[in-house]
């Protein structure tokens, strides 16, 4: 066997490490569509131990499909595409495989009998547009589409790599993936040991971030370590495979040790929480309701919390005047006694009263410079917490990071990091 | 000249017909993030004629987006980039474009002296990595971003093509790219004749408005018209270039004449209108404020409106008890006389009299069914206008619905086209 010559190039099976994406359709290309196929695929293939090389948008032209499934195929070991498999004359996927595979279309009677039968069943006559839809290649092994007409391809190349054509409709792609693709590349090895693990940061920035964690784990491969500045946080990532003897997850548990004690304080979250899940589990855990009143903000705080249950008011009201050179003593006349120096407490106290909720939360932002300058007070049945945040920028970015500050403030709070 | 051996290699001016987009970063290639940029940058740079080749998403590993941008330029007028502009060791688009233009990279002093300033303003420590963020190459010109620390790059190729680098996340990258990468390439040339026109559409299905369009219009290349059902409404957009000896213009009258005798009274706005530009466009022509209030939509109301500046309040109260089989007349006891059928109304007024605003809207969302009836009012100084509609499912995609239903119902108010 090992001086057959086809041997290397025939190996029965070739695991699957790496994969590119190919989504098809000139929707894409002019923005009409946003791949969001691609995404879910990389997700899944990622949690699979398969890395994505790269992800491409093409348009429905047959010569910039096959030169681009030619070029995967050489780099992949498994290339996936979505899109193209309709009926009409664009739809060109199927064209563009058996190009770049140099063999022939032939006819899938079976597929075509229950094609025609979708339409006799519907009592109208078969358009002869979707024949198309039961083309295939001796190579490839055609994936039933239980929600649409269009079958996809699962195409064994002789060299061990493998193709995937699957539906553009995500509704069509999603299960057919799942539980057509998936379980034909786990059979034949796909992927290896991998873990991920995301850490969500607040109150640091990306660059501090980085300076703390130090270049080398930044630039390391495995663990590797990226850091994402996010509209809701900083998000560190780790994604770890198996490395001198330990597995995957053991690197990752030490990869995790070094982030934490580098930036461990400022993790709130982590995976994909957002501040409204983080936000509902801490009130959850003591049944408490919320209101909250924002100043200067333009609702930010009402959209981050929108998905927040608890919430039982929430109000947007207009910014305030400038702050004055003096601080906020100027409204005094405006406040009860002893709020002089705090108007935000008073105006969480209003809320959480007029609402009738167990915590107040309230936001007042006004530009300070560059920068927003934000009053943040938080009041519960064991107490108060007031304090000033300079959110970077000003207009809705600032807006939407004073709504962060408000937000932290909560959290903190209500995880007992602060008094209240 | 003409026998000058560069006269071809360099020509002054290249226009831009064609063009390809990087979207860089590893958070897309493993389906963290959804590029959103590649699709906005698309649409711009078909309504100016620009052709685009190919969309790619692209790790952060040096080697391949020096490749992929190696070869984007050997087959594109355009590459644009988007991403990898931070400050961290995997932002890498500075070296990977200083690498593909065999160019080093230099500190831009004046950069260095505002990102240092930034931290000084902030009274922090400013962290070196930044200094990356001053990188620029010589044939690079700066953008500036006066969202972010990370300026952008716009660079002349000798061979007339060009390479623009933008930020990644979107409110840094569409401003920039509008302001500052666009003129540059408009005054250099770009495109050809060509006519993009959007039809916003609400109170209609996607596939009412197709049927109503007929299949020829949406088949036919010259003039295009698709249809694309969005959040904000169903979009019908007109695509056109010359033909026949007619310009694009000309070409694009024609099948928008044909558009509005089918869908014309469903019509809401043009371009990329949103629901907020129009509301205050309506408002501000007579100088009115707003005050909203909202039950059972989350908030859905106040995220929709939150860019609309005439918004002196804006409340999130809990829902309602579903609704009682007998219509709302359970509540008439909370309610004040005359206004025992219509809370919303009472609503619309007190919220109105409460912020001291022109014009009250209240909406009022419950489920029904498998969807949500939603109750809307309008309280101006001309009157009072109130309606029940159903938008489509329940959950956050119903209170969206309700959210627009209410929207659209206060335009139709102040446009004159209800009674209030």
């Amino acid at each position: 066997m090992a001086d057959d010559p086809h041997a290397l190039a025939r190996p029965l099976v070739r695991p699957i490490r790496t994969a590119e994406l190919l989504a098809i359709g000139t929707e894409l290309t002019v923005g009409e569509t946003v791949d969001t196929n691609s995404g879910e695929l990389a997700r899944s293939l990622v949690t699979h131990g398969v890395q994505v090389l790269r992800v491409a948008n093409l348009p429905d032209d047959l010569a910039v499909v096959v030169e681009a499934l030619r070029t995967a195929l050489a780099r992949a070991d498994l290339v996936v595409t979505t899109g193209g498999l309709g009926p009409t004359p664009d739809d060109l996927t199927r064209e563009a495989v058996a190009a770049a595979c140099g063999e022939e279309v032939v006819i899938d009677e079976p597929t075509l009998e229950w094609l025609r039968d979708l339409w006799a069943r519907r009592r109208q006559p078969f358009p002869e547009v979707n024949a198309k839809q039961a083309w295939r290649i001796p190579s490839a092994t055609l994936l039933p589409n239980p929600n649409g007409t269009a079958p996809g391809w699962y195409v064994d190349r002789p060299d061990g790599r493998a193709i995937v054509t699957l539906p553009g409709p995500p509704r069509e792609m999603r299960p057919m993936w799942a539980d057509e693709a998936l379980p034909r590349l786990a059979s034949r090895g796909v992927g290896g040991d991998s873990v991920v693990r995301t850490f969500r940061l607040t109150g640091i920035g990306e660059s501090v971030v980085a300076e703390r964690l130090g270049d080398e784990p930044l630039r390391s491969p495995n663990p590797s370590v990226a850091t994402y500045a996010r509209h809701e946080a900083v998000d560190v990532r780790i994604s770890t495979g198996p490395a001198d003897g330990r597995t995957a997850a053991e690197v990752a548990d030490e990869a995790e040790a070094l982030v934490l004690a580098a930036v461990g304080e400022h993790v709130w979250a982590r995976g994909d929480t957002t501040w409204a899940a983080a936000l509902e589990e801490a009130l959850g855990t003591r049944g408490w309701t919320l209101a909250t009143t924002e100043r200067g903000t333009d609702g930010a705080l009402v959209t981050l919390l929108r998905a927040l249950p608890s919430v039982v008011r929430a109000e947007r009201l207009p910014a305030d005047q400038p702050e004055p050179m003096a601080g906020a003593g100027g409204e005094a006349g405006q406040e009860r006694p002893g709020s002089s120096q705090r108007p935000e407490l008073s105006e969480a106290a209003r809320v959480r009263r007029e609402a009738g909720a167990d915590v107040g939360l309230a936001i007042r932002a006004r530009p300070g410079g560059d920068d927003t300058v934000v009053h943040v007070a938080v009041v519960t049945p064991d107490g108060s917490h007031a304090e000033r945040r300079t959110a970077f920028l000003r207009g809705s970015q600032g807006a939407d990071r004073a709504a962060i500050a408000g937000a932290s403030a909560l959290l903190a709070v209500l995880r007992g990091g602060r008094d209240a």
